[in-house]
């Protein structure tokens, strides 16, 4: 055994980048958009994306209803002014003013006095979570109904109750916002987070916050690889109908995407993979999350839940993965009341953007490499390699070797990086010195 | 997260099909065939095979001594009328009437006496099994020989023993059956069983005997989407006669079979996979397996040792497997007179024929299937899923999105039924339900 | 079931070939090649090949100094007379006649007195281990230097120090020698091992030493089926010098070779992967290993450290591995004072001598077999198979019986071997008693 080499520290370990200042800046964002009703159709939307436009230049698009969005069918606008139940002593018991968990979404206008009976086939509440209001929707079947807590339907006394749903239900649009940060190429990194639940803030102002400072990072980078897609959009018909406009063009450019939601929870970080698995994405998400926290969650797309469903559909099969601290569903406040602007934290939100972060960053730098030469290249006379040879020295220089080894032009740095156990954010400054002394070309 | 969804329930369970009588039937079958001396020619098949046809209308086709198969050569006729052995004080100590085991199969004729050692150079017995008879032959190479209990042949006085054996071994023709039920279309799946021991109840009669109900059962079907063919041959020397007459034929039409033996002694059920090994027959009769009995004996192709050594063999390739319970040479029964009518059950029987049915509807129902629409269908406005969506509501229907989602075109039902758990006799209700919708379209 | 055999012993355990005394012959040879001071060029590596030239008819080349070989260029030769360090008092403390391991290899010429502590930046030397002199090199930057026991530097006084390194560095050449031993076929084994250390025994002499007996044992072979080639070069320069003058030729006919090294010392063997992993030479060696010695260490490429750098580097990719007992850099005496000819014995260096020559015999039958006829052959009628078929008979043909199942000309026999679970040294002659028969054909 030989080797030309002494003293080059390879750095293993990589803290995260600090951006907590921006925990509170999005905390404060999930803050001022909590009040707005929001559905998959509607002023809340639109109200929420005017504010976001005060963080980032977003185009907002309008798609009318009766729009034939691949099997689906942009439905009517709902909005809503107020609704209320008065109880037979004439007590206002249940008032969207209080929260807008009450009214089951997409209600349709009502006024009337029913008995509690009547009243109560249109309650939803959780006998499990007694103390919480559910989040309940109706989208596609025309009914009304009242979200309220175990306890209180409980003890609902009878007689006749005077109900309002001051709402309405007519042709309008349905409403998304899209932002396209161009890069050095046409290759596209998606990142879709989706602004149609009502005061829940982890599921799910905690995407559109992180979402959004993610946007407002990449328009700081000096240089970007890829050109971004951020999409904001109502979940599923929003997704669907933005599909319906784009499929062609993201099949052909996206390379790697995210659905961001649930990211501000105390929980620790998890992955769900593309459908297709082993994507790209979902071996630079899994390296850059365990060379950072080490442990983490990994989903099978079997678990799927949110926007993934329609980007990851058979035909469809763009990349996008989902990086998330606790899933959707698995976690006790998940579509409650419980799920409030105490259960995210400033903490948790930064911690997230800086895992996303990462990943982009990783993405970016993960070309894949060959090497130009035959054989070893010579390291000593480029300076690249020490001079004197012992014992010690093999471990100093291994990252440099083992790249080379591996740049068979046949797997991309970040394959390589999990190969040979460096980090590829050691990686990839290596693997830019190598390429600028002629020894690796890009060749993907 | 989002669904629209509510109520369906999924049955992760099911009973086998109730066909506790033919157990008995098939075991009075068995009882019936019991006495026959069969061989791989020779009357025996032949009046095994007649007493067959008062079940099914097999076809009974005759094949010449001489005739070339492949590799091998069709033998000589054998059929043996009596045999004996009378010891030096005159009593007749071996007697073909009192067991057919007693004879080596395709003894030569002899008529003779001889000392005790020229005697014992002619017998076969067990020694760590002294109480049983074994069944040995000698179909390729012409001698004479008896079988015995290892403590009678231990116990031997000297002296001059008279030795008949009334055989005739001769040109005539080697003697096999087939059944050609047609189904929709012209794929094919091979039922093949044997049809040339003697009297042993578990290897062979229990394969015959399921055979035989098997086929009556599929003639009642309304609708087969396959062909089946049966086939009742000698074990080796009559699955290459059959190949030989047809190899062609079954490369180009054969999608899955079975070689049944061993199916009526009480042990668990076993699997011998095909040699290319995860085949369609593999998959779905582990999937049937895993999701009935739950726990299995597996056996890979090295523990082949019937008609699949010559279905399976490199160049033939028919994805043929053997469901078995306790495999051959695995029980210490086998190939011996405790292989008795007691050893196999009407209920093991039962429960073979069962596992049987269960493995054809899957391989029936194993379509592939490809989602017609892009996205995910709207199940809503079509009555397939609940329009209330709640929190528990994700679990109820998630068979039917889980299929929907996997469903791209590039794998069969049985694969998606193991990929997210669920039998596909749950599952394949619902694909066709979604069928009917439009929503899929069969590919394979 | 039903089988046709009886008797047919399976030998499933081999002695290594009874090669011993050639054990004392190679520790004899590496003793008289011990004091010889050898580096990447000079007249030690001529000196050393014109012993081996003794042994083989070896080829020597000499290619210039400045001559370019891909990345590299070929070195000025280095030569040195010698070398001495005389301390303040008079006494000459360190001096190149007792070890030459005291000079730093490629060291510059130099006389002069310097201080303590110039004299220091010049010594190397191992804290961990205070007893030992190291082994260190710098043949790329010009300096001189010196390698002695820590224990020995921390004492030297202050005062002034008369230095001598009475080497030259001029032009010259690089030497390095190649046997082609001629087989039946193009195809070629590469063996190559390296002759550029100065006094250590394991590594290296011990690699030229197996290599050198290697060769003349391969010479008494009657029939070679593959072209044999050796190569003895300095370490990296060396192999890739020769892999510049010959890699299109090696590229099209190297079908499996090795870096031959750390072959004496008293610890276990140890086997290195190629690169690309799984290739034929990767087989074949620990199929040999696990049926022999049974227990051994694995690397993958990623502790690679001598020639299979070059040989298996990206777009040269030889199928070159390395078997080896205890691997360079995994024992404290490797490149220090301590790797003498205590630390080799004869008994190690026969017994890695006849486990390559059974690789070489493995790698010569590994033939990709096809059987010749349609389902199972009839071994009867060959005298292949016993013709009384018992139930004990089943295991005994078994090898056989296993080995035809799976020769589909998809695999070769040490695939087969691994599959079956019988090593290649028993199946080989039963593949060959097929093929004589006629019913197997080699299809690689």
């Amino acid at each position: 055994m030989q080797t030309d080499v002494d003293i080059l520290a390879v750095k293993r370990t990589a803290a995260l980048p600090p951006h907590a200042e921006c925990g509170h800046e999005m905390h404060t964002l999930i803050a001022r958009l909590f009040p707005i009703c929001r559905s998959i159709t509607g002023d809340g939307v639109r109200t929420t994306l005017r504010i976001l436009q005060e963080y980032l230049p977003l185009e907002v698009r309008e798609v009318p209803s009766g729009t034939r969005v691949f099997d689906w069918i942009v439905p009517d606008e709902w909005n809503i002014r107020d609704a209320y139940v008065i109880d037979p002593i004439g007590n206002k018991i249940i008032d969207f003013n209080k929260s807008n968990l009450h009214v089951l979404g997409y209600s349709e206008p009502f006024r009337g006095t029913v008995s509690r009976e009547e009243l109560d086939r249109h309650l939803y509440s959780l006998p499990d979570q007694p103390d919480l209001i559910p989040y309940v929707t109706s989208y596609y079947k025309r009914r009304w109904g009242f979200c309220l807590s175990h306890r209180q339907r409980s003890n609902l006394p009878d007689g006749d109750y005077e109900v309002c749903v001051d709402s309405t239900l007519q042709p309008g649009s349905l409403t998304y916002a899209e932002l396209i940060i161009r890069g050095e190429t046409d290759d596209e990194i998606l990142i879709s987070t989706y602004i149609c639940h009502p005061s829940m803030a982890n599921n799910e102002l905690s995407g559109p916050a992180v979402a959004t400072f993610l946007a407002q990072h990449l328009l700081t980078w000096p240089r970007r690889r890829f050109t971004y897609r951020f999409v904001f959009v109502p979940e599923t018909i929003g997704s669907i109908t933005y599909l319906s406009k784009h499929l062609d063009h993201l099949k052909s450019h996206v390379r790697a995407g995210y659905v961001i939601t649930c990211a501000g929870d105390p929980g620790s970080f998890s992955y769900l993979n593309t459908r297709l698995e082993n994507q790209e994405v979902d071996r630079v998400t899994k390296h850059v999350l365990r060379n950072t926290v080490g442990e983490f969650i990994e989903y099978d797309f079997l678990a799927r839940g949110s926007d993934e469903r329609q980007y990851c559909a058979p035909g469809v099969d763009l990349p996008v993965g989902s990086l998330m601290r606790s899933k959707y569903a698995a976690y006790p406040e998940y579509h409650t009341s419980a799920d409030n602007l105490e259960f995210v934290s400033p903490r948790a939100l930064s911690e997230s953007f800086g895992m996303y972060v990462r990943c982009l960053e990783a993405l970016e730098h993960n070309h894949t490499y060959r090497v130009t030469v035959q054989c070893e290249p010579q390291m000593g006379r480029r300076g690249l390699y020490p001079t004197v040879s012992t014992k010690k020295s093999h471990d100093e220089v291994r990252a440099m070797s083992d790249l080379i080894a591996y740049c068979d032009g046949s797997c991309d740095l970040v394959a390589i990086s999990d190969k040979i156990n460096v980090p590829c954010w050691t990686l990839a400054p290596i693997a830019e010195k190598l390429r600028s002394h002629g020894l690796l070309e890009v060749v993907g």
